[in-house]
């Protein structure tokens, strides 16, 4: 059982981040899922298949750390595990954003299999939590895409496990994923990627 | 005799879905045309060279599946005739959308003539009604300009009718046209076109 | 001595056409003149040096044909000899926008001197007055910049006393002028200029 | 003690530019810093890490031209200094902008160390005070990032000490400072450099 005022609050989060996410033009054409922390074992998630600018209370759902909905009978995202590994293996996340931008879905499919996108000597790696200098280094992984979400669930448990400091990942010709503590922080987060990804665009464009 | 609160019904759709299209950027300057079944044998459709970001009631009118006015002194569009031969092979289809953005004028210039646009690897092809993995492949179509339009109305006839599964094509120098059971679908469908012709065309930006 | 209904009707124009334009980014840093026809001898012009976005009824002006301040003590725009030779020379013309985007500046610095912008198969080329078909040319000329906006007046007339079917044209690192019979043709002009040299520039990034 | 009528002024103005840059995408995830004159040693600052585009009266405090609060607890920004030393070497300086857009991001970047930012032939180049035409030539230093702003501060003194006629500088990877007379000056060159750098990245990508 949960709060259901701490889910009222968490779906007004996940509301008001998709008007803001789709008026970016990040959340496109239904694409693109949020989630928001409950407690310790509930999540409030978007419905699948709905209109990312156009969100009202209905189209956000509670489900469990397995991903199973909890007083439901709607389908949540095709990706919810994506979701709930993240606040399985690290207790202090308070939100997960999943956007499908067009800058982070050409860049990750420009990188060679394998490769990581590297960040480094912008001021706004500072946006991330914990960044304290332009000249650290991000190394955001890039995940290939598949329609197994199960096996990648797994994939980015175990990788996240082992690089707990990095603040992002991206899936290949799909998009990115962030989270933060509140909503606040991973709204920030969502803006400096995709940021960092447009300057990294930018930059193959004009020295090809 | 057609139903006028369908006809009006249909007539806000196409209103709302041109303050939207218009605001996007996607059909400046009195371009584009755009309809909506009212019911077995008649489509609200835009008058000819209004504003599309200020569409009113008195924007919208009738016609029937050969294109021909009904109830009405105004000129349709000119290209009603690719509207409608939609309505006629696709029994199921409510709204066809036809848009005028920079990147579908550009893509379909720079393609090679007679070769169709193919999207693989974008996990967005599942907007697509009935697409449902990023390996599918999607060929677009890209038909020749002509002011011809009942000649090209024939030619995009008798090629649907072979590729019923097809989302939508495109003309050269001219723009995009789809179309789905609702104007909601429609338009989730230019959505992720758009967003294909932007992530193409920033590869080929890059990868010249 | 004017009609002082048909000056605030004109000025009313000039602050709504500001704001679009102004909003579209076509008219940054207080750059841009824009103007409408008063009656034969008479036509309401932007003050000089005035927020484009943020025109008030104190922001506009009026001249007589030679450019002269008609009942005012403001300055009008620099470049006010460029709006009147075109009310003198075309009895019809109703509006005449100046507008300063970054892709009418650095595509006129990019063509060779002496070599006009050919645009050419493009549908929205159809959106200029008599223009019916893609396969029209349109031979748009770009002149030198100047800050003796006198002989550059003189320029622009002799060329368009040549060309009276043109419909703008560029001023190099500068921008663009266009004009129409009513402010909502000239508006129209504008939007198909800017989506044209949108279309020619993305061109040649991607065909560099 | 300062003038507490003259402090909220000041704060109104730059909570009202926070909402333009923030809308304009260039003080994204909480980037940037904004500052106004109150008096001859006191000026407005925005707090450290506040979201630019949502900015209240309680996210902006007083320092002194040595960067130390004035009746505050709270922190100001980090580049501070780079504000106050504006403030003290030009008198006449009413309002600093920083901002942190991608262009000022990139191309900040792609200049070879030590190479200004030349500008010349642009007609916006007028919009910076004192510029009376396209045939000068700006060069705007960029300075190398660095988390020792207290260096960096001295180091921009002695160079604006000799260059007291240039409108703004680029720090490598991080954005631009900007200054003016008023907040509407200072934000006239804000949207004027955000011109000027579009137009050469742009140059650079067709001509790479």
């Amino acid at each position: 059982m949960f709060d259901v005022t701490r889910y009222a609050a968490a779906a007004d989060t996940i509301i008001a981040a998709g008007r803001f996410l789709y008026g970016q033009g990040w959340s496109p054409a239904t694409s693109s899922n949020y989630s928001a922390r409950i407690d310790e074992h509930h999540v409030a998630i978007t419905v699948s298949g709905r209109h990312k600018g156009e969100l009202g209370a209905g189209d956000v759902m509670v489900v469990d750390l397995e991903g199973r909905p909890v007083q439901s009978e709607c389908k949540s995202s095709a990706e919810t595990l994506l979701h709930t590994v993240l606040y399985d293996i690290f207790p202090d996340v308070g939100a997960v954003l999943h956007t499908h931008s067009v800058n982070a879905t050409v860049l990750s499919r420009l990188l060679p299999p394998g490769t990581p996108l590297k960040l480094e000597g912008y001021e706004l790696q500072k946006a991330f939590s914990g960044v304290q200098s332009h000249e650290s280094v991000l190394e955001i992984p890039v995940f290939d895409n598949t329609q197994d979400i199960t096996a990648l669930a797994e994939q980015t448990k175990a990788w996240f496990a082992d690089h707990p400091e990095q603040p992002g990942y991206l899936i290949r010709g799909h998009g990115l994923y962030t989270w933060g503590k509140t909503m606040a922080d991973c709204l920030r987060h969502v803006e400096a990627f995709e940021f960092l990804l447009e300057c990294e665009l930018e930059t193959m464009r004009v020295r090809p």
